[in-house]
């Protein structure tokens, strides 16, 4: 048996920060990572490798993140909690003292006759399979892309680039309309149009068709689509077997149950990243982010904790992402308006639009439109959207620090910003600051209209 | 005598953003904005008129920013505080209830023995005067720039890319050494001499040499350089000559001296921007930034509080800034880690270097550095620095929102971040996230360190 301090079990994302923070954080003497890849891929990377990139290769996670970890390219079948050890598919038993699972998540294969058909691709981390899919790719004249979130979106987007004719087929009313407000998602739909790439949205496909091989996807209505390749991109489940089998607990969105220290019910067992349950940082409530972000968030606490509980804790997950379809960015951190609607929040939204470098004769100026969303009654940020130019992504996170620390609406309007005609819009117009101040004027007009309402006589008469 | 409610003197960044929050918070009947100038510059778009915009014209402030104020192009030349009404140089006497004084800065004229030869200038924010010394430029072989400060580099690089042959004179030992710390400095230079440029630092200009115009600059150590044109680029004295008239405070810094409402001694009258004293968002002592986005923030202050005292707060100047120079972008907020040990704080920083996009394959991805300064004691933000990619500007305001809501290198450790491909770093290797971590290792090792001491034999036996 081999005797270590730390196993963890998947190697992507959160398993990779994990011994990069556990190392950092306590200097054991022995880290094993496990994972079935002797490679593993950039995870939000792999759209990019179809078209931008070139090749999956371009797209692999550098070993040396790894640091004095050991890899062990092996499958983890089991786990003995009373021993303290794991059993691999090689026939490896490795003790631990403390435990971290990060075995991450599977595509969902959405149940429509036909997914077994020869090129439909799910999009799984996996160099091998990705590569069949580029060299499926390569071949086809035809591509339909099921599901417009954002990772569908991108792989529409890449598609586009080899110079494939492209179909998005979405279930829902609009692409992107879990992660953006309608009003974004229209836009975004607009720009993939303009590209070339169809949209059809509010389409539910029926069954993929074909000999052996997809040739078309049916969907109601009676629409057809050729497809001589068929991507499935509606999500992903996290895996939790391991887990499961080794009596851990699991949360109501199929996550391994978790702390705020990113503890399972076992104090020597640590899940984080895809596999493990998120909570909301608004209502507390499950949610099911999956983002390689949230993963290394998570895998930093995690691994601070380890040996010494509590040296950071989880206030739950703000969920933040960004993205650039058809050359627009988009940057999206905390709640959506429907989200927030749907949660109870009395809302009050205040957009600003500006180009992002200024004067607006500057070379590159890209117009740049953000929308915050504030609680009515405590006037604190609960999300923000921005789409626009490149610098969208990290306005996300400028978003994501003033719902972190709670700002409210006023605070926005005076925040500390710097600005400069190269990087920034004007200090005049700095979106997010002037989204602020819209919000401000209309919590006015609210205040003004309640008091009108108070102070009516049929109240004092 | 007109009557209004609202005077605001100037009409640059300061004084057009208190129109605009005027309106939006009061809807007062009348405001009046006086000017001298028919035409605002944006002002950190100067630089950029001589080679990348080719016209001041292209740099000017849209009029309709000012809403429903008018625009009385004159001249203020004094304020009378008991009938409550200013007078114009055109013969005018307007009255007012509430006024604001947004009169900006000078350029500070060094007293060097030919400072009023022909074609040395310095950087007013004057159409006319800058169309004559792009001018000169145009006719210019050799450009001498006095003062390496941002404006200073600014100009350097856009007189570069008229193709002239650039000097920079730096007294100091770095240029930038003012807004940022040493080693990135020396990042800067080196990109600034690569592009052609000379730069001379440690270095005191004795005289500017020249029949009518200048010929030559004469250095200390007898070093002489060619110079057609000279730019003064040494900073810029506030504009108080008419609230010192007027029986106004000023402060140690020169400034106005306002409250943190932005009020100065007379509570009918506030000041703004350049013209106003700022106090450090860290030691509360007066500080001497002035920037436009620091500017437009005090008038969103006091356009707030004119009417009814204190809807806003002014917590003191954090000093958030940008430039984009040779190419490389830079973004800072805060302290420096030499203001900061100025200052007495125990300081400990953490450094982390990685490209903006993930994979490096990217297209487009440009290395990104980041720096970021704590107090040992409160383990909170103090300062941060970025440079590299053009997202190093929006960086900058993450960091600011960091430092002005105290977060810790430990809430930055576990800040929530969104991270893509193509618009920020991996989410393994984020830079401000990394360099949160690597101060949270130095404070573990400082507090070992300390624990080691407490415990030694010597204080038990």
């Amino acid at each position: 048996m081999k005797k270590t301090d730390v196993v963890i079990v998947g190697g992507s994302a959160a398993g990779i920060e994990a011994a990069i923070t556990v190392q950092k954080q306590y200097k054991p003497d022995r880290i094993i990572v496990v994972r079935k890849e002797e490679k593993a891929l950039v995870p939000c990377g792999i759209p990019y490798i179809m078209g931008t990139l070139g090749s999956a290769e371009k797209n692999v996670m550098p070993k040396a993140l790894l640091g004095d970890a050991e890899l062990i390219v092996d499958e983890v079948t089991s786990i003995d909690r009373e021993v303290k050890s794991v059993a691999t598919a090689g026939g490896e038993t490795i003790s631990y003292d403390k435990l971290i699972l990060a075995t991450g998540s599977r595509p969902i294969v959405p149940p429509i006759p036909g997914a077994d058909l020869k090129n439909v691709f799910t999009i799984r981390k996996e160099i091998d399979y990705l590569q069949q899919l580029q060299d499926a790719l390569k071949q086809a004249k035809d591509v339909v892309i099921v599901g417009g979130g954002f990772i569908g979106a991108e792989f529409a987007d890449e598609c586009r680039k080899m110079g494939l004719n492209v179909t998005i087929v979405e279930l829902l009313e609009h692409c992107l309309i879990l992660n953006c407000d309608e009003d974004f998602c229209i836009r975004i739909e607009d720009k993939i149009r303009e590209t070339g790439v169809q949209v059809n949205t509010t389409c539910r496909v029926k069954s993929i068709v074909g000999d052996k091989k997809t040739e078309y996807i049916e969907c109601d209505k009676g629409i057809r689509f050729n497809a001589d390749v068929v991507i499935l991109a509606v999500g992903a489940a996290p895996n939790t077997e391991l887990a499961r089998d080794a009596g851990l607990e699991i949360g109501k969105m199929k996550g391994i149950w978790v702390d705020q220290y990113m503890m399972t019910n076992d104090p020597n067992i640590f899940a984080i990243g895809d596999c493990a349950e998120k909570f909301c940082f608004f209502t507390g409530k499950p949610i099911a982010t999956r983002l390689a972000s949230v993963a290394t968030r998570e895998a930093r606490i995690a691994g601070a904790n380890l040996f010494q509980p509590r040296r950071r804790r989880n206030q739950g997950t703000i969920g933040v992402f960004g993205t650039m379809i058809a050359g627009t960015a988009i940057g999206v951190a905390g709640l959506t308006e429907r989200a927030a609607k749907d949660f109870g929040f009395d809302l009050v939204t205040g957009e600003a639009i500006a180009v992002d470098k200024h004067p607006g004769a500057m070379p590159g100026a890209t117009e740049l439109r953000v929308k915050l969303i504030f609680d009515q009654n405590s006037r604190k940020i609960i999300g923000g959207e921005a789409c626009g130019g490149a610098t969208a992504g990290e306005i996300a996170n400028i978003m994501a620090q003033a719902i972190a620390s709670g700002m409210t609406a006023n605070d926005i309007a005076t925040a500390h910003v710097g600005t400069h005609p190269a990087l920034t819009a004007s200090p005049l117009v700095y979106q997010i600051v002037k989204a602020a101040e819209a919000a401000v004027a209309k919590l006015y007009y609210i205040e003004e209209r309640v008091n009108a309402i108070l102070s009516h006589k049929s109240w004092t008469s």
